[in-house]
């Protein structure tokens, strides 16, 4: 059979080989079928049969997961196993079966819904999140009625590729390790799984639909997740250069992490800063440990949602002081609180919004609620002592906010000042840009403040006029087309002709493939999730600034996103895959 | 006393000078108090004296209504008067005083809600739309209950200011002739009721807030919607100008609509065409005569909200056709569908979207929807023979779009050939220009495209990521943002390169205020409300092109909206208002 090859979405990257195992799921058509008394007795022993494979399947999975985890991880699956020897459970489908004279299928879905809906009704914590668990062992349930195969994760072979329609979180947990990559139908490179993808640095590619009919369990895949590629078959000399280049990348990674802690300078010389994004402070270490130069952005909304009040002052100021402890000398830039109506806070009514991405947001709701603001304010000034603080606001997109803004710093810094506490002298005010407006004027804003921030997945949004979380037009949500480019271009141009820094904190800055057109188009500072540091500085090092800027006018004046893939890989082709250019 | 000037939002334009009359509301708080057996027979009449003063009230305006507006508009008060009498209404009502033993305002909300619910349910359309005379009625009994005097409406003063915290819609039906101009605490220009105020061409400022405390009934004001200002009790000598500037005003008004059939050319020669938006079929022959030299938007939503199946072929070839022949060879732009997910239609189902803004719209949904799509480009290309088709696509933001559009075009010409029936050769083919990415890209898009107008209510929106029906930020949203105005340009010039006529059809096309910036930004065509375009044409003819270039460069280099009208006004300032530039 000759090699097939199919391309999608390359959602995280990097080279996998396996062989491909399929990940099914039960039909969500559940057929409901009124039994013959005769029939009763055979259903009931039909559903037994069920419970005794998804007592093994269970079993088996808790016995590796201990091994291959810890023992801890696999306590989860005790709680499944309860739930299929507990009466008010297994008995009451099985009395469903005889009572109501239905198929075993349709038992099991009632009673696990309704088994879903009380748990999920308790008011303690623990047991709503049983919940969860009941809806597992139910779906097993019915895939084992419906006499579909799982996956036989004790047996698996060297090297797989999971193959599924679609994963949700839960698949990812406990995974073994011989899993080497996904091929997915459905999603997007913002879908939860593909982050998680990422994040563990499997090579993922999504959206390949009904192509993915051409792979069948037991076949040997080559994925490519970055360029979206999936080889179906291959031939062996396709597979050895697949897994030269794959020798090739994990060597270029292992070059990039020795070289971690150097900073990362272009070929003539200009010096580009590598950040990374946390997210929580118990993250800096890590974040450190990766070789980040600083950290680009902090987001501070964990404080917010991960809390039951309004998070008080000294809160805030200890989780702030322990980032700026971590880093030091190097800069931190914490953003002040960037919420809106598309999410809630248990102790807090936000406004209900018709469209949430475009209502109050970042600094519009902390201008709208001084006392959110000031808190968080006085707690940062507080913290400044500790470390290098950069100060960050999102969504301004004029002068006016940003003076507003400015204007509450200096007050809280009077008052702590009044009260006898230190605050740093120099702090950096910097703002976001992440609305169009704001990059359209950027040079007016410039001249206000002390350095801008790109966030390139709330300006591609905006700019598209594609909400990112929408899967119906989430094919437009591209920030390689051209007029995000080009909003880029102009924000870094606007910085640079006053001497502020402007970087980058949104996803597009952690992907090394555009190391070389984000330095061309202008960025000083490029901010990530650790992981990705060592090979976006090791990138950087390869790059000339003058064939760089070449590069990013040609792929701002191209006539489309596919237009400007196609023209940096023209000239990526010249070099080896995974080295730096 | 002193004049006391206030000043926020000009809503609807123009200069009303009269008395101040509150319109005044029920308190939204109503008390609910259990009655001592000897209060029951007390509130009992109370009730029933307040159902007498409302039957002399609603008689009242009756009366007039039928004089001055027609007998048809005063039979809507006959349903109001029924309900008065009917024993299920106001007998339910005095029934609950009695034997809930509670207040009358209590017992009246309840009843009304109860009555409201009841009809709002019923699948008779005519008995359903009575919800909104309930309660109608039941906020007037309510208020005569709160002892608050309505606007005695048949004791007008001669020239009345109508004063009010926030006006609905109804507020506005049947209003006497002596109402010259309103003044509103909350509202923006783009609520309904501004709108209608525009559409009536009364003065309005919209927004003053807790500064309404400063006007009282009786007080005499000056209301100028369009700098946004009202004095309060001015001198004599004030008065008499604002009485002048309003008969410049008036004087001018007649003058462009003398001239309103005459073309609209600068004084250095060039042709600006000043076209009408057009939301109906019938609103087409008021167009004309109005002076429009062609239709820059004619908007197809009505045929598929006002129905209750997919508007056929056939229905949609005899609605573009009205219009097509009622401007002869002058240019009639028929935009293609624009739905989403913020609006539902009763026989399909459209997505539930969170961001409906930033979801499946315009030519999104219908390049989604192929069978939509075609039966619609089929109607328009039947009806291209009847007069000067041009066909625009709205939403567009990448060339695919607009490729896949013109193939699907293409496809149903070829099909209507093929079944032998005529279409008009030379159909140009334009876009909406209503994304950032659009405006910023229109380079590229202009070497496809046919023609651009640009839609500003949406490109205002996205650019400042701030949805204008949401209250919370509607002081964000602003056309006059200098990253609005840049974009405006941008689009404008990369027309220009390549010779392609560029127009305007958002809101702001019809704000004679601004149509000297709008011709300095390089705009070729300007579509508008019908009833603005002789005082647009009339501006245009006093524009210099030269200098409005200049100005317009000024307002795009500004920084900030404000700043954009300072500009404006201070060149303004040196001409009488009211007269052309």
């Amino acid at each position: 059979m000759a090699t097939r090859v199919l391309q999608d979405l390359g959602v995280s990257p990097g080279l996998a080989v396996g062989t491909a195992v399929w990940l099914r799921r039960a039909s969500a058509e559940i057929p409901v079928r009124t039994l013959a008394e005769a029939e009763v007795a055979g259903e009931q022993a039909r559903f037994r049969q069920a419970v005794a494979e998804a007592e093994a399947e269970i079993g088996a999975l808790r016995k590796r997961v201990a091994k291959d985890v810890g023992e801890a991880e696999a306590q989860v699956f005790d709680a499944h196993l309860a739930f299929l020897g507990d009466p008010a459970y297994t008995g009451e489908i099985e009395r469903k079966i005889v009572a109501d004279r239905v198929n075993a299928e349709a038992a099991c879905r009632d009673v696990t819904e309704a088994t879903r809906a009380m748990l999920a009704s308790l008011p303690d914590e623990y047991l709503a999140a049983r919940a969860d668990d009941i809806c597992d062992v139910g779906s097993r349930l019915l895939r084992l009625l419906q006499g579909v195969a799982g996956v036989d994760f004790a047996n698996l072979p060297e090297q797989a590729v999971v193959v599924a329609d679609e994963l949700v979180p839960s698949d990812l947990s406990g995974l073994p390790k011989q899993v080497v990559g996904f091929v997915v139908a459905r999603g997007s490179k913002t879908a939860h799984t593909a982050i998680l993808a990422r994040t563990m640095r499997l090579p993922a590619v999504y959206g390949l639909g009904d192509a993915m009919e051409a792979i069948a369990d037991g076949q040997l895949l080559v994925v490519d997740g970055d360029t979206g590629f999936v080889m179906v078959d291959p031939s062996t000399n396709e597979v050895e250069k697949a897994r030269q280049a794959r020798q090739v990348q994990a060597e270029a990674q292992a070059r990039a992490e020795a070289r971690a802690h150097e900073s990362a300078v272009t070929r003539d010389g200009r010096r580009i800063e590598v950040f990374a994004n946390v997210g929580k402070p118990e993250d800096a270490d890590a974040a450190v440990a990766a070789g980040a130069d600083g950290v680009g952005l902090f987001r501070t909304e964990f404080l917010y949602f991960d809390n039951d009040h309004w998070p008080t002052e000294e809160e805030q100021y200890e989780a702030y002081r322990r980032v700026l402890e971590a880093f030091g000398e190097k800069p931190v830039i914490i953003r002040t609180l960037d919420i809106g109506g598309d999410k809630q806070l248990p102790y807090a009514q936000l406004p209900v919004e018709e469209n949430p991405f475009l209502g109050l947001r970042g600094i519009r709701y902390c201008l709208a609620e001084p006392d959110v603001f000031r808190t968080q304010l006085r707690a940062l000034l507080r913290a400044s002592v500790h470390g290098t603080l950069w100060v960050m606001f999102p969504m301004v997109e004029n002068v006016s906010e940003f003076r507003a803004a400015k204007e509450w710093v200096a007050r809280c810094k009077k008052e702590l000042e009044d009260e006898g506490v230190a605050v740093r002298e120099d702090i950096p005010l910097g703002i976001m840009v992440e609305t169009p407006a704001a990059a359209l004027t950027a040079d007016v804003l410039a001249r206000e403040v002390d350095f801008f921030s790109i966030g390139t997945n709330d300006l591609t949004q905006y700019t598209l006029a594609a909400d990112r979380g929408n899967t119906d037009v989430a094919s437009l949500y591209d920030p390689l087309h051209p007029a995000v480019l080009r909003l880029i271009r102009m924000t870094c141009v606007a910085a640079e002709q006053v001497g502020i820094p402007v970087g980058m904190c949104g996803e597009m800055a952690g992907d090394a493939e555009l190391t070389e057109l984000l330095v061309g188009l202008g960025l000083q500072e490029l901010s990530m999730s650790s992981a990705f540091v060592p090979l976006v500085k090791e990138r950087v090092r390869g790059v000339d600034t003058r064939m760089a800027r070449a590069k990013a006018d040609a792929a701002a004046a191209a006539e489309s996103p596919e237009a400007v893939r196609a023209k940096l890989a023209a000239v990526d082709g010249a070099g080896t895959a995974g080295e730096p250019l």
